[in-house]
Order: C-alpha cells, then sequence, then structure tokens
C-alpha cells in the first residue's frame, strides 16, 4: 500500500513555516523537547449536530511514511535551509505518541479528537498534513452520514463526484464517502486504491453516438445483459427512455436477463421517477430499480423522500465530495503543553483561547443509553471522582454527571511512532462501526434544522487551570 | 516531472461508467470511429463576469501518460471487463488532438473551450479526468484573480491554504492560486512540484513554547534576522505582540539586520494594522511590513483597503483554496460529433442543451481594443464572413461582428496524442499572461456585483444546425 501514496506520504507535504519553526526549534537546541498538540474543530459544518471523525488510517499510514528523501533535502537546501538542520531531517521519522478515538466515531466541536505527544520538532512537522487529512474526510463522512440519515430502506447511494471534486481530493472524497454510507464509488482509481466497490454505467454520450435511443439500449443492453442502468433522459424520459427501457427490458427477459435498473438524470424527480416506475410497473418490470443523479444532497433527498419519489438509489456528486454549503471544516492543531507546562493560546476572540494541559476525553451516556454529554478531564484526574462539568468560559453553566456510565473516546493509536492497535482500515467496516454509534445520538442532535447543541464540558480542575492561565497572559 | 505524478497520471483516474462505455462500444466494433467532445461550463461561479482558464498544463502531462500497467488491468479483470478489452487497453494510449485556448485565459461559460477530437473510446476514457482537473485549476484561478484585482498597489497575497485545502487538492490548489495572482504558496511540496515561491515563518505555538513572547521573537530573529515575520497575536496584539516586535526590530538594527514584517491573524484587522503601522512608523521602522492572514477572500480584502486598512501583504488559505462560497465549477463534457454527424444532448433543461458540430471559438474586440463578444462559429465558415452572432435560444437576439477584430482563442495543443506548441507551464508566466489579459476585460464586467453578462453568441449557420437538431428529436 505505501507506494501507491509515496507522493503525499512525505515530508514536505507540509507548510514552510513548519521547516522555518522546526529549524528555529533545532538552533536553539530545544527540538528534543516534549509538546503536546491538540487537534480539534470549533464550529459543526452545515450546522450539523454532530461530526464523524474520519481520515485517521490515511494519517497514520502517512506518519510512519513521513521522511525526507534526498531530493526533498536538495531542494530545502535550496530555499536557504542550513547543513546541520538538513542532516537532522535526513534520519527525521515520527517518533511520537498519537492518540484518536477510532475512525467513523461521533463527534463534537471544542473537544480535543487527536493529541500528538511528541518532540516539539515532530508534532510541529505533522500538522500541515494532519490537519489537511482529518478536517477533510471528517468533514465529507459528516456530509455522507447525514445522506444516509435520510434514505428510506432499501435505499442507496454512490459516490459519483469525480469530475466536480477538487481535483486529486477525488481520493480521499470517495474514501470519506464510504465510511458516510455510500455504498459506492464511480471513481475507479479510488475503488482500487481504497478497497471500494465501483459502480457506474452509461453517460448520454453513449445514447447520442447511435442514430437513435433504442438502438443505443439494445447494444449497451448486448454488452451487459445482467447489469445494464439505462440513462433514460437524453431525449425525453417519459416519452422516449423509459419505453425504450421497457422495450429492451422484455426483450432481455425473452433472453433469461434482466434491466438492472433506469437512471434519470435531469427534470423533476419526484414526478419522474413516480410515473415512470407506474409504466415499468404496468410493464411488469417491478424489479428494475430507478436511480436518480442531478445535484443531490441531504437537503433534496429528503424532500425527493417527502415527495413519495420511486426511486431505488441517488448517485451524489458535486454537493457531498466538496462539501457544497459547507467547503471545510475549521479543526486548528493547539500546543497545550511543552516541557511539562500547561500552555494555552490567548485570542482576541474568547472563543478561539484553547484548552490547556493533557487530557482525557470521555464520552456519558444517559440512562437510555444515548449520548448525553462529552467530559475533559486532565490526565491526572479519574472521570469516576468527576461529580461535575463546566461550561469553559461560563462557570454557571455546569451540569452534574456522577453516576453515570462513562467511556473513554480515545485510545493511544501510535506509540513511539509505530502503529500499537490492530488499526482498522476497512471504509466499510468503519462505516458499520460509524452507524452503531449513530445509533445512541439524540433524536434532537440529529435533526437537521437546529439541532439541540451536545454540550462539552470539562473538569473544575481543568477549568480553573485554564482561568489561571487566561489571568496570566492577561496582565500585561 | 512524469514520475512524481505516478499516482494521478493513469488510466484509471477515470469514472468506471467510461471503462464500462469503452469495453461497449469496444465488443460493439464501434471504438475505432471518431468523436468531437467539448468541454464548457454553464454558470459563472460565485457570479463572478469571467473566468480563469487553468489546468491546462497538467491536463496535457496526463495525457502523455495515460495508461493501463499491469495491476490495473488486474484490477480491471477482478471488476469483470473481459480479457480481449484488457488486451486492448494494454496498448491503449492518447493519441487524440486536443484544442484549448493558452492556460491564463480570460473565458465564458457556455463556450467550448477545450474540444477533444479522438476514437470515440479515447475521448471517453480520459473525460472524467479532464473534467476533474480544468474545473478545478479554472475555478481557484479566478477566485485567485479577483483577489489580485482588488489589490493596491505594492500589495501582494500568498496562499496559506495546505490546512483547509480538500486533501490532495492542496497541489494545484497552490498552483492555481499562482496563475491567479499569488505570489507564492505555504506548501512546501506544491512549492517543489510546481515550481512556485514557497513562504512561510512562525505559528502560535512557536511562541508559546517560550516562556514569554519577547524571548520568543528573540530566538526567532537569532535565526532568521533578515526575513522574520513576527506574528503578534499570540496575547494582545497592541499591548504585547507589537511593542515586543518593536524591540526586536531595534535590536535587529542594531546588529545590522532588518526585519521582514509583523503578522494579524485575529481581531480587526483594519483597526490593528492602522494602529501598529502608526506605533511601527514612530519607532522609525517604516520599512517593516504588515501582513493578515484570517479568513481572507476578494470581498474581504476589498473591504479592509477601502477602511485604510495598512497591510502590505495576505495570506489567503480556506476561502481561495476551497473556493468557499461556490466551490465547483460545473463544467461538463459533451459529444458534438460522431463519425462525422453533429450530434446534440436536449434535456428537459432548455439551458442544458448542447451545441452540436465541430467549432470554431473567436474572440472580437471592440475599438477600444477591450473584449466585446465571443463569437462560436462551424469549422467550415470563415469569421471574416459572419455578419452576425446569435443568442443559441433566441433568434432575435442577435449582433453585428463584422468589420471587428476577431482573434482565434484556441489552438491545437496536442495532435496524434503529442505536444504540438511550445506550451507554457510555469505558472508565474501563465500568471502573466492572464494579467495582460485581464487588462482587455470591459470594466463592467469586472466588478463583483451583477457584473455586466459577456456575451457569446453564435453563427447564423451554427444556430440554424442546432435548432434542426432540436427538431430532429423533438419530434417522439
Amino acid at each position: 500500500m505505501t507506494e501507491k501514496f509515496s507522493l503525499f506520504h512525505k515530508g514536505l507535504y507540509t507548510d514552510l513555516y513548519e521547516l522555518s519553526m522546526a529549524q528555529g526549534y533545532y538552533l536553539n537546541h530545544l527540538h528534543d523537547h516534549k509538546a503536546w498538540f491538540d487537534y480539534f474543530f470549533r464550529r459543526m459544518p452545515c450546522g450539523s449536530g454532530y461530526v464523524i471523525f474520519a481520515g485517521l488510517a490515511d494519517l497514520v499510514r502517512a506518519l510512519e511514511n513521513f521522511r525526507y528523501a534526498d531530493e526533498d533535502l536538495n531542494y530545502l537546501s535550496g530555499q536557504g535551509f542550513r547543513k546541520e538542520f538538513l542532516d537532522y531531517l535526513k534520519n527525521f521519522r515520527f517518533t511520537g505518541e498519537l492518540i484518536a478515538p477510532r475512525e467513523g466515531e461521533v463527534v463534537f466541536n471544542n473537544e480535543p479528537l487527536v493529541t500528538v505527544h511528541a518532540s516539539i520538532i515532530e508534532a510541529q512537522l505533522i500538522e500541515s498534513l494532519l490537519l489537511n487529512y482529518l478536517n477533510f474526510q471528517s468533514l465529507v463522512a459528516t456530509r455522507a452520514a447525514r445522506i444516509e440519515h435520510v434514505l428510506r430502506p432499501g435505499q442507496t447511494f454512490m459516490d459519483f463526484g469525480l469530475r466536480r471534486a477538487q481535483g486529486w481530493a477525488s481520493y480521499m472524497a470517495a474514501r470519506a464517502a464510504v465510511i458516510g454510507g455510500a455504498s459506492a464509488t464511480s471513481h475507479t482509481d479510488a475503488g482500487r486504491l481504497y478497497g471500494l466497490r465501483v459502480s457506474g454505467t452509461m453517460a448520454h454520450s453513449w445514447v447520442q453516438t447511435f442514430d437513435d435511443e433504442l438502438e443505443a439500449f439494445r447494444r449497451y443492453a448486448r454488452v451487459y445483459p445482467d447489469r445494464a442502468v439505462l440513462l433514460v433522459d437524453t431525449y425525453d424520459t417519459l416519452r422516449s427512455g423509459v419505453p425504450n427501457a421497457i422495450t429492451v427490458a422484455k426483450e432481455l427477459e425473452a433472453r433469461g436477463h434482466r434491466l438492472q435498473a433506469i437512471r434519470i438524470d435531469s427534470g423533476d424527480m419526484a414526478y419522474l421517477s413516480r410515473e415512470a416506475r407506474r409504466m415499468l410497473d404496468e410493464a411488469g418490470l417491478d424489479y428494475v430499480k430507478i436511480i436518480s443523479s442531478n445535484s443531490l444532497d441531504e437537503f433534496i433527498i429528503r424532500s425527493l423522500n417527502q415527495q413519495g419519489a420511486a426511486l431505488d438509489g441517488f448517485g451524489v456528486g458535486t454537493r457531498l465530495v466538496t462539501s457544497y454549503q459547507c467547503p471545510a471544516l475549521d479543526g486548528v492543531y493547539k500546543l497545550s503543553v511543552f516541557d511539562g507546562q500547561p500552555r494555552l493560546k490567548i485570542s482576541e476572540d474568547v472563543a478561539k483561547i484553547s484548552l490547556p494541559g493533557s487530557k482525557k476525553l470521555y464520552r456519558i451516556y444517559d440512562d437510555r443509553g444515548l449520548f448525553y454529554r462529552d467530559a475533559i478531564i486532565l490526565d491526572d484526574e479519574k472521570i469516576h471522582k468527576v461529580e461535575r462539568i463546566f461550561h469553559p468560559d461560563y462557570e454557571f453553566k455546569n451540569t452534574p454527571i456522577a453516576g453515570l456510565r462513562a467511556e473513554p473516546l480515545r485510545h493511544a493509536v501510535m506509540r513511539d511512532g509505530r502503529l500499537c492497535v490492530d488499526l482498522e482500515t476497512d471504509p466499510y467496516r468503519i462505516s458499520e462501526y460509524r452507524r452503531e454509534r449513530m445509533r445512541h445520538i439524540p433524536p434532537e442532535t440529529l435533526r437537521f434544522e437546529n439541532p439541540h447543541i451536545y454540550k462539552v464540558g470539562v473538569s473544575r480542575k481543568l477549568f480553573d487551570l485554564r482561568r489561571e492561565l487566561i489571568r496570566r497572559h492577561s496582565s500585561f
């Protein structure tokens, strides 16, 4: 698997300032000092009540292979980096600890998702890559999970986004879509790389190359007698496409085969699909499925289902793979401990002040077995001793958690730069885990319109530590 | 250069349906029949009055290397493709013609930008890759060009987007940003791959690792005495960051060096930058530049400049590299000729009906030397014989172009699958061409709010051909 990723699993996949700082740490003899960095995001994307954590397996693979090749060092030399630092980079590898939730976990804003514990120079050099991988895959997995959430029993959706994806983002987008619930992707090479099911049949151009649509359908069905999906909207869906598809389906039946589906790519999907369903059923073709694929997302699919559209599958493209309405997750990576001392980032914007110290993250369940609160406590605390959790900014906002079931949400995934768990890398199995976890999201947090804000609180001890550090730095 | 791209310059970078159709063409003995496909987009992104065409050099490089390796064929065999088709793919290469504008050209919606003339199977297999490369790079280059448009003399902007870019899209985003006018990128490996200037100094974490900010600045300036950019907003921009930066700048002066700049990453940029400028100037540090970097795009930068912000440079991230407000260009690729016969795609949506036939694209200038109209005519027409151009849907909307200067906008870039021009690949030289071309955009088309819609018309002969084909297909 490693060589397939050779372009991107490398030490230059980083913002130059990470290298500038790394050289600064090195020349200041600080490079072996230990740091803790937390990855978290601040705002829920698209107003979602939850986020699906994704990108972990790719990140781990990248960290295992994070190296500086000779050509990279030559390049950096040309950029003015010094020989002694480049000599150091020659043998560089990530030897730190990586603490993270399982991929596919349901997570929320302002909680430390991934923590990196490593020398300051290692932790710094991997920052850009970590953010780049996790932000994007978590975003797309979340949108896909929202699509799955509005499907009716028996409905499926596929990633059709390669053509509108943001360039090479197409690979990770396909993977994250499957983690979020897509059954397959149209992207052949992403399928090969990540072991995803691939799917896809015909475009309008197939129909156009023949003198008439019926001939185009017949020629296609001859090659794919048992898995043809006929695109019926090239000329006129109900007056030409569906009748021609029915003709070909009956011809296939006569030869012992079955037309798999028709696909509609334009027009009023609710109306057209119902009419097409009626026509197919009247022709005794109730087994022929109907697939739709035109600017779909969770909102449109929900609306189509509410209108009683007769659709069995959805090809979802642009709006999923670019997360059209919210194309970036605002994840950040902040220093929380350096040399054993808790560190804080102050900001003009109070909401941007970080959480200091090395921390643990717990999920608290209510008595129905649903997710109730997430609790962030300091490493030297025990969750069962924590009576109450607090809003990090407002002391009066607090809630008791004593006696409730608590589950650690994160585990060490890498130690000494090596994988130390049996990491799940199969996107379909990650998706199964996600599906199981989503059953525990309270219904009011699942909804799209003004979802109930899931509360993430801190222990009294962490609250006090943060307040003390804010006071210290604000005394200028 | 080729091996660096090995992952993505390959025949599997395609939607599966292209391969399904390709096998269909092959088994129907149609694979040698010649086709013409046009690439065009339908809607201007973000309401822009123009688009910058980008991605061509990457596309050409990908087409030159579009191959099926043994592992790819094995993969396809496992997906059920037939041996005779896979044998055909073994020796597959793109041997067709590629007609395109120069990279960096100013272009508009609904005009054929790239035309592929090749066997149907070749033209079909490259579709997804072509769309994926051109849609994204044109989108980002356009957003970058709009940023450049609102800069004041002496101001520059850089791509800082790696951490929020859509995964591996980060590479193409950096390249396209430079085509659109960015002076540099923070993305080290994109810099190496594409020959972009790279830039970047310190993050908040540098400041946080030291016990106080002044010490952090001093330690940094010791390593980079002539190119330090100090981040001044970790604790308090005006009460701590700027005064400490001034102290260090004076210490640098005493040793014969100069602080390059300060960077502000949060807070009210208009106010903070003016105050910081005043403080720096009063300290005799008028040469120290001020750089800003917080959720910037062309709208925010224009607003900051209107407010008299004292900013010399902008680090633009998320909103540029994801094209936040419009994260996809809706480019499509439609069959226009097959086997010598003009072809049309009808649609329920009239605006989606394509332009049939093999065509030429001309830019018409007005007597001020500004872009006036674009004219699409049939290949067998001569532009100087075309008196008038027409809206493709409305005959009564037409305008005379006789006597006006006309310039062909596209040229053959590849013939017989080989590069046949001296293709410009340097993003900075492409950017110079773009800048020169943008001087000819009418001012009312350059503006952001309801820009004047630039007219693209067709010749009478093309108008009639299209109408005739619509009639023929609509007679069901």
